[in-house]
């Protein structure tokens, strides 16, 4: 733990700048608190960006990321009708980029539902859960290809890259983070009666692990029986580990039932700290209501908290995460402006 | 239509001979109704039959199969713990193998919101959505492989293979169904920014094929994003299309925020009729309450619904429908026997 952090903020699309800009000024009073200095470097990445420069991200930008102790990260994205910009080239040729070239190996999903907040089920119980999602490998590795595009003989395949060693660090992770809590409980969303060679490697993989970690119980859900567990029984999960598209998948729908992406926080995680971890909210950029300062800042805000705890500032981050309850569970329904609810939770401090 | 049905039965394991013994229960009545003569052939395959002769699906079984004008099936797998057969290979080798070998394109999968039954969304407004799931390709083809098994150094790969000819048939049964439906709209579901190369494949083809059918309106949703709509607005859903695994998570979502796979009826539908469709409910054998009546045979009876329109008797599917509808809007969460449940609904035929 230094007494200085040297942050990466990348505020990206839509509603990014918006929230990082609350989740700055929540994180700025935090560390100050501590007597830590804080030092930002802001990048212009995303696609805005792009139109204006047609770069998603330069060498020399990744390498200078490197440098930093952690990065802070909003939303990016085109809006959907934007024909100018390769679909999804932004999403994989920066935000995908950063996760797999700095080894975000755990990508960290918290999902809590508080007091008062909304949640869409009936009778959601207590929900308190994490979902380590794998963050480097899967169906996510861009490995794939097409053959005959356009002809009424294209064949398009895409390839689930899945290794030992990345499955492994990600199952053990899962089950340390379980023996820290106090149910001590981790499930496996998988579908290996499908996806037999993946599935045995996660499932194999899964069970010698648990022998490492007696004190912790565990069990498997297919990935479609766990989502109706999520609608039907989500106080069921304590840790959830899931390769990268089930947890993409698990983790939207964790958010909805717990309120909303605009509580939804992540942490992607590089826990051999060869390179800097990124922290963002779950939530996209959301075009249709940027610039309006009608974006909830909260996904952002618990995301500084991961950082702080990410980067051994456990104390920061519980005073940040107690400001955000105290906030949201106060709340009634009424439209705060962003800045609004930025400041409510920085004064809560 | 002809004035008999030469049906294919498969109980298969755990709740599975329960639940069809109250389909045709049902189905015999509303068929003698049409004067229509029902022969059944009845078939034992699954985990008890492959633990009693180690046989999934025989080639002659498969051949004899095809002479029926369709299948009814009930559930199939062996208790989880059961270690005595292979994970998944009764789901694999028997399962799958008929919805691949008999061209089952369609994986059709109505999801209704009945009055009265319990939804565990807390404001579910009106759910009447059906999923056309493809079922022929896509990461169940079990194109994969594993290196160097156990070692630390293991690679496993899963490989997802989409045609034009597969996305396109099934594209194409979405929009002819959305437009015999009153809101006339289809929703693709994909995961275009990560899974580029089928994406863009099921997206193009999704576009072209919307030309065909001006009536009918169409947009477009990322997997995740589907997940938080499944829950916080499923009125929003008419028709929904998407690849095989996205169906299979999707479906069992829509099952639960519907009231239960209870409920949840599905058609494995060969289109061009060059084999028999086959009809199943989504549940599995749940082989924790098999042979204690516990089981709910509702999604077994609208099955057999179903694989009379398919059969062109839509008047008597029309009618076992209306008496599902009248016996679960009268439900009052009192257990019934499975057999109960049947012969409520026969009698209200
Ligand atoms: C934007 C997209 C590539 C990304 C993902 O699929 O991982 C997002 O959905 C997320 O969950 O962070
Ligand atoms: C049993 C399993 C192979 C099957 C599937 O994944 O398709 C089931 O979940 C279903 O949805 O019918």
């Amino acid at each position: 733990m230094s007494a200085s952090i040297n942050l990466a903020v990348i505020p990206g699309d839509g509603i990014g700048p918006e929230v990082i800009a609350e989740a700055l000024k929540v994180l700025e009073k935090a560390v100050a608190a501590e007597g830590v200095d804080l030092q930002q470097t802001h990048y212009k990445l995303g696609a805005e960006h792009w139109l204006a420069t047609g770069e998603t991200l330069p060498d020399e930008v990744l390498a200078d990321l490197r440098t930093r102790d952690a990065i802070l990260f909003g939303a990016v994205g085109a809006a959907p009708g934007d024909t100018r910009i390769p679909s999804g080239i932004i999403e994989r040729e920066m935000l995908l980029k950063l996760r797999f070239s700095l080894d975000h190996y755990v990508n960290l999903r918290p999902s809590r539902l508080y007091g008062t907040v909304g949640s869409p089920l009936a009778n959601p119980g207590v929900i308190d859960f994490i979902v380590v999602r794998e963050g480097t490998e899967g169906p996510y590795v861009g490995n794939g290809g097409t053959l005959r595009a356009g002809t009424p003989h294209e064949v398009a395949t895409e390839v689930s890259l899945n290794t030992a060693h990345g499955v492994e660090r990600v199952v053990r992770d899962a089950f340390r983070r379980a023996g820290a809590r106090e149910r001590k409980h981790v499930t496996l969303v998988h579908k290996h009666n499908v996806l037999v060679y993946a599935g045995h490697l996660w499932k194999r993989t899964f069970e010698a692990v648990a022998q490492e970690f007696p004190e912790v119980t565990h069990d498997y859900l297919h990935v479609d029986a766990a989502t109706i567990f999520m609608v039907t029984d989500p106080s069921r999960f304590d840790v959830i580990v899931t390769d990268n598209l089930f947890g993409d998948i698990l983790t939207d729908l964790a958010a909805a039932i717990t309120g909303g992406i605009g509580l939804a926080a992540s942490g992607n995680i590089n826990m051999d700290r060869t390179a800097p971890s990124m922290f963002e909210p779950v939530h996209g950029s959301a075009p249709d209501i940027a610039g309006q300062q009608k974006a909830d800042p909260t996904a952002a805000i618990l995301s500084a908290a991961l950082l702080l705890d990410h980067l051994g500032y456990a104390a920061a981050a519980r005073k940040i995460e107690a400001a955000v309850i105290a906030d949201v569970e106060n709340r009634d329904g009424g439209a705060r402006s962003t800045s609004a609810v930025g400041d409510a939770i920085a004064a809560a401090l």
